[in-house]
Parts: structure tokens; C-alpha cells; sequence
């Protein structure tokens, strides 16, 4: 049944591991192949409710009918583990097992997965490792909220510091903004009758706080200007205190019942709105062009890899992370398209055929790989997508000669009988 | 009448501005002169209910009675202001105007003062500006409470880090250590079922978070062993959320009623104990020594002048500002003994005294001077200490030149009548 997969941990030692096996069973869903996708992940602090909202997230997507899909007054909250405990139970990154499927506008359908990460700051973590699992999250998902208490200060714009300075050097570089909507989720706003819950308010507080004022420091105000380069949308939602009940209460199993009324109106605005089909960041997008859950795969691993040296990379060695992984990603969708153009004709239940006609085959679909291969905008230039279009050719001649091996046995076996 | 005085302010251009002539009229308010001195700071982030506790506090001072010090239920909380709003109102350092009065168990009285600190992150200060405000607090402080929301992590002991390292020079160079006591105030703690309310749960968040562990980053456990050497006392203080009233309502003027119950009673913990008079940390010592109210206006001027450069200084640099500042203090008492000695023989109102035996009066005098200067203990060594020395002795020469003129103007006028 489906539930919480740890995809992402940190050992003992403070190295990431990437849980392949797990995330490509995510990834390489039934459901999701093929189609357009959408990530929401939430990141920030631990204990702050970011588990406990997801819950509501995933309430909504489970609902049939968007109308009621809140539930009922009496029914505990369950999903991605939400606890009590001043210390912390998970550590890394958790991906629900499977994705949900929304249908946009026109009708098409579409996956919609989500994350929940265990991040920044607490006894156990250093600064790299938050980082790390901050940047990792804001690089693979279309909408990452970023969960804050009380108030949208200067530090939780300092952390963004790192990422926005990455953004301006690929804008510069490939005229491409890297992220694309973070929203600022400001949990027990205290000021609602100064500044209203809500979007509105949210609105309020983030131009504030992004405005840049005279006299401010150069850091201050250079950290402002490249937030609004560097991602396509952000926004900010001001959410009330979900009550003591929540908050103090051993037994409390997240029922609505002992939510405050306030916290439950703003979550029929927050949600809905967070899952809106129109919004045009709701699909992950890299580099311009909409992915697959499969191409996700592949930059998940690039990634992961170019983290692994165990400290942050600069922002020009994320940079080229992200044109490797984009050309994996391109080279890994041309592969797969080879394959599944040659099974149709060659493939384990098909007849044998002539061994001219296999290569006339071939010959057609490595050339029609090759050409998709080089139309994917890929970040890195041409020197770099060389290197991987010769990988994808060398590729594609080993699985070539493995498909004439196995037709070349079923004419074997046809006269044997 | 009293009231919080504005100190410290952080000027347009980033600039720290001390009101010397408005800390004068705290620190050499007559009741404190000659007296031992204490005093409880608080620190921390903007908007989390620093001056909302300060104002118990000052209850607690004004109380006749150490019973019934929390006052009537229905009684709105004045003070130091507090009150609802994102942004903050108050910046820099803000102390009560007069000092409290409180009895040793020995009966011996000494002077009490509190100050209100604003500071760290917030959309308007800097990292540096931050820095400077928790520098200055710590050295002057003989208890500083560190305000902080939810939980004591990783960021909170990153904060110390800085001062850790000038303290483990101070110990190196003078084997004193220079911080006295730490309160990590814990507000809105949600894990009372776990963890209890009040000082004993917050000994074991505090050694849950000090404890050095196996593998963890060499950084991390830098902090941890120096914090313990650095200052004499640190213990922290897990407080309850004060209720939806306290935290959402526009009207709330702080009266009791509207506060929850919990909140209350931790408070009648806290208050008392942070002003327990047998607390060995609770008078303010510097260098193993004593201070008096004066002695600590020279140290805030001597502090602001090395801060003033608009860069936080190195911990070297920050020893040096201490030892000068150490001598500065000593000078200055040296100084004022000889004034206090010289009017009782030759002030205002005395009658004229044959010059000789002025000189005597001023030799003994001048003597016993110097020797109180050379008794104090002081940081820096003999050298900078002989500096100041000399100034001292060119001061005395001067005021004694001016009570030879003053004596001869009394003689001539007895001639004149
Ligand atoms: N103060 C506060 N606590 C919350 C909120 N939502 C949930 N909690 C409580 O916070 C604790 C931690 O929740 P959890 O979702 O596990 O936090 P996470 O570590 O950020 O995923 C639980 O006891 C929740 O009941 C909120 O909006 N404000
Ligand atoms: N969450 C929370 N809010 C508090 C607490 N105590 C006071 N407040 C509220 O926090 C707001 C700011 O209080 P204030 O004392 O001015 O904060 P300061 O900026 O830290 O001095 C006020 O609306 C208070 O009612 C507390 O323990 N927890
Ligand atoms: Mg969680
Ligand atoms: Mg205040």
C-alpha cells in the first residue's frame, strides 16, 4: 500500500545517499510514464508542521471531489509521519510511494508527486548537509514551499543567498531561469489584524521584506534583487496557529475537531491554490522544457553525484551539474525511445526477421534518436553534448547487436523444431 | 518617572551611537553609587516576547512582597513596551531607567538593572549589527537570557561561537573566563509530554544538545567544549505557550486573565530563580572582580569604541578593548577616590588650609590612589597598565593644581571681608 519512501538519508558519517532502487520504483510508476509531472515539496526546519501539512496535501489529492476534501470533523490525520518529540525522526528525504494523477485544463492528465524533507538547522546537521538537502529540493521540484514560523526574516532570505547567485549565473549563461515557484508558508502568524492571513497578506509581508530600501547594505539588497531573477514565481502565505490542542497535546491525532477554525479556513484557500492546474509552474520544467518523471530520475542522480564530494559545490560546479544532468536526461529519453522503437519490431514475443531489414530498422530509429537527442535545449553547450551524443551512439550499438544476437536465435530455434 | 531609556542606536548608515550622557544618569543614579551591581539582559530575535517577560520582571523588582509579586489578574502589563506588530520598534539597547534595590543574604544591599535588547535577523539589520548587539550584551550582562522560539538548536549555539572563541583566548591570556551566566529561554515549547516545562527539562534539552557525540563534525563540537569553559553558567528554561489570547488578539493588554494557566505558573519558577540572590553569577564581576555601576559605564564606553569601526572586531582585538577597558574602570575609581578624599579636606564648603598641609593631604591622598589603581587585577599585563597609570597621575596633578587655586581663592577672600 502506498506511503512514505526514504529516498534521500545522510549516514552517520555526513554522506548523502541516493536510494536509487527506491526512487526509480517512484519515478517509474505505471501511472506516470510518459506523462507531464509536478513536484511540490516542502522544506525548512524540523518540527515545525511541515509533515502535518503535507497530510492535508495529500488529503486533497486522494479526494475524489475537491469540494469536501478537507474529511471528516473525527478522522485522524495520516500519511507522512507528523509527530510530537523535540527531536527529530527523519532525516533526508521522504517521496510519497506513488503519484497522484490531475487533469489539467485541456484534459490531459498528469503526475503529481510529492516530498517532504527533513532540513536546516538542529544539533545533529551541519550547515552543508541543510544545504545540500535544501538545494537538492529547490533543483527538482516545480513548486517548493519553504515552511517558516512566525515571519518572513533576513535569514531565511540569507539561505536562499547561495541558490539565487547559481540562478543568476544560469540566466546568464543559458537565459534560462533554474527555479521556478518557492512559496514562503509563514506558520502561527501572530499579526493577522495588522496583516491578513492568507495570500494577501503573504503579499504584503514578502514586498516588504523584498523591498530594497536606501541605506541597506549591498548584501541585503543584492540577495533581494537576484530573488526575483532567479524564480519564475515566489509568493508568501501568511497561516494561522492551528490552536494548543496541536500543539501540546500528547494524544492529539489530528483530527480536525481539535484544529482551530481559523487554521482550517486558510488551509481551503492554501491548498486548492497550491494544486491549481492554471498555475504555470505547476509543471516541472527544466530548462524551458517540461520533463518526465524519468527524466526527473536522471537528474536526481546527477545531482546527488556532484553533492557527494561532502561539501557544497559553487555555484559555477552546480551550474555544470546541471547541463550534465541535462544532457543524461536528454541521452536517457533518446535511449529509451530506441528501445521501445525496436521492441515493437525485434522484441522478445516478435517474429524473426531478415537480418537486412533489422538494420534498415535500426538505421532509421538511431537516426530518429540521435535527432531527438539534439533537439532537447540542453544547458552546457555543444561541446559538452557531443560528449554525450557519442556516449547515446556507442549505446545504441551495443543494444543493436544484442537485439541481432537474440533475432539471429530465434531463427535458430525455428529450425530446430 | 521611569521608564525604558534608549542606550544603544543603530544609526541609517548602520553606525552605533551610545548615549553616554543618558547611561550616566542610570549608572550613577544615587542609589547605586558604591553599591554591588547586577545585571539581567535579554537577547534574541525581534517579536518573540522579549519585553512582554521583561515587564514580569520588573513586577518582580517593584514587588514589596516576593509572594504576590505577579500582581491582580485584571491588571494590564506595562513597562518596557511590548506588543503585536511584524515589524519592530525599538533598535539597539534600551535599559530601565532607575535601579532596583535588592538585599544579600547578608543583608548588604546592591543595585539591580535590566536591560531590553534589540536584535538579531530581521529584514533591517545586518549579520554584523546583530553580532554587535549580542557582543555588547554578554560582556556587560552578569545574566543574559537568550530569547529563543520553540527549540535550542544548532543556529542558537552557532550564534555563541564567535564569543566562545574570545573567551577561550581571555581564559588563555588572563585564566579568567569573561561570560557569566547564560539562560536559553525556551518559548512556546510544544513537548511538555517528553520533555517537562522549567529548568529541569531544560537540562535535558541543554545536555542533549552540548553533548559532543561520535562523528560529529569537528565545528560542531568546537562550539560545544568552549561553550562550557566560556561561560561560568549555562542552563536553560523551557516556557509554555501563553495562549491564542496572548499571541492573535488586537486588543490584549497583558493582564493575567487572558494568559494561559501553564504560562503562569512557569513563570513563578523562572522569575524568582533568575533573581535568586545566592546565585554566585548573579553580581556582575569582571576579571574575578567586583564591579560597581561606574566601573561598568567605562566599560560600555570602552566597548562602543571598539565596536565602533563598523566591523566586528577579532576576539584578539576584543581581549584588547577588554583589558583597556579593565583599566579605563580602575583608572576612573582611582580618580574618583581621590576627588571623594580631597573635598571632604578642601571642598566648596571648607575652610582655607595652610598649603602645606594641602600638599600632605594631597601626597597621602595621591599615594593611596595610585596604590587602589595598582591593586585592582586588570587584563593586558603590566605594560598597558603602566599607560594608564601615568594618565591617572597627570589627571591627579591637575585636579590637585585646581584645589591649590581653589584653597588660595578662599584665603584671599577671608582677607577681603
Ligand atoms: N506551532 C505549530 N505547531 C504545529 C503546526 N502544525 C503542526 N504542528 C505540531 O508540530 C509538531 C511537529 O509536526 P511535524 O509535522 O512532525 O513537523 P516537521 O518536523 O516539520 O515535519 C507536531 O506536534 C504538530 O502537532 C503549526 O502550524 N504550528
Ligand atoms: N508565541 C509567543 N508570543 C508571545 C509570547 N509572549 C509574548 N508574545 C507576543 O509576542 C508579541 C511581541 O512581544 P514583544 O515582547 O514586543 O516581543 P520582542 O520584540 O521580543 O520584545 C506580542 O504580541 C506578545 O503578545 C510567547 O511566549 N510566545
Ligand atoms: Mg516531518
Ligand atoms: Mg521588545
Amino acid at each position: 500500500s502506498a506511503g512514505p519512501v526514504q529516498i534521500v538519508s545522510i549516514t552517520e558519517d555526513h554522506k548523502f545517499v541516493l536510494d536509487e532502487k527506491k526512487l526509480k520504483q517512484i519515478l517509474f510508476h505505471k501511472r506516470a510514464l510518459g506523462k507531464k509531472i509536478s513536484l511540490v515539496s516542502i522544506a525548512g526546519d524540523f518540527r515545525k508542521g511541515k509533515s502535518f501539512m503535507l497530510d492535508f496535501f495529500l488529503r486533497y489529492l486522494r479526494a475524489k471531489d475537491h469540494k469536501d476534501w478537507i474529511g471528516r470533523e473525527d478522522e485522524p490525520l495520516k500519511g507522512f509521519d507528523w509527530r510530537g518529540g523535540a527531536t527529530r525522526h527523519t532525516t533526508g528525504m521522504i517521496m510519497w510511494s506513488e503519484p497522484f494523477l490531475l487533469s489539467l485544463p485541456t484534459g490531459e492528465e498528469i503526475a503529481v508527486f510529492l516530498m517532504d524533507t527533513q532540513g536546516t538547522f538542529d544539533s545533529n546537521s551541519t550547515v552543508f548537509e541543510n544545504a545540500f538537502i535544501f538545494a537538492l529540493t529547490l533543483l527538482v521540484s516545480s513548486v517548493t514551499v519553504y515552511n517558516i514560523m512566525h515571519n518572513l526574516q533576513e535569514d531565511n532570505l540569507q539561505h536562499l543567498s547561495f541558490f539565487a547567485e547559481y540562478g543568476v549565473l544560469a540566466i546568464d549563461a543559458y537565459n534560462t531561469s533554474p527555479f521556478q515557484q518557492l512559496t514562503f508558508l509563514v506558520r502561527d502568524w501572530q499579526f493577522e489584524y495588522e496583516t491578513p492571513y492568507g495570500f494577501d497578506g503573504g503579499e504584503e509581508v514578502l514586498s516588504d521584506r523584498l523591498r530594497i530600501r536606501e541605506n541597506q547594505h549591498h548584501d541585503l539588497a543584492l540577495v533581494r534583487s537576484r530573488l526575483k531573477q532567479c524564480f519564475r514565481k515566489v509568493n508568501c502565505f501568511l497561516m494561522p496557529h492551528p490552536g494548543l490542542k496541536v500543539t501540546n497535546r500528547r494524544d492529539f491525532d489530528g483530527r480536525l475537531l481539535d484544529i482551530e477554525q481559523d487554521f482550517k479556513k486558510q488551509l481551503l484557500t492554501l491548498v486548492p491554490e497550491l494544486f491549481n492546474m492554471e498555475n504555470g509552474n505547476f509543471l516541472k520544467e527544466i530548462n524551458g522544457e517540461m520533463i518526465t518523471s524519468t527524466d526527473l530520475f536522471e537528474y536526481f542522480k546527477s545531482y546527488c553525484t556532484v553533492f557527494a564530494s561532502g561539501e557544497l559545490p559553487t555555484p559555477k560546479a552546480m551550474l555544470e551539474a546541471t547541463a550534465e544532468a541535462n544532457n543524461l536526461a536528454a541521452k536517457s529519453a533518446s535511449k529509451e525511445f530506441y528501445i521501445r522503437a525496436m521492441e515493437q519490431h525485434c522484441g522478445g514475443d516478435r517474429p524473426y526477421i531478415h537480418p537486412n531489414q533489422l538494420e534498415a530498422l535500426h538505421k532509421e530509429t538511431d537516426r530518429q534518436a540521435v535527432e531527438k537527442f539534439r533537439c532537447v535545449r540542453k544547458m552546457g553547450g555543444e561541446e559538452v553534448s557531443m560528449v554525450y551524443q557519442k556516449n547515446l551512439e556507442d549505446e545504441i550499438i551495443e543494444l543493436y547487436s544484442n537485439y541481432k544476437k537474440h533475432n539471429d536465435s530465434k531463427n535458430v530455434f525455428a529450425f530446430s523444431r
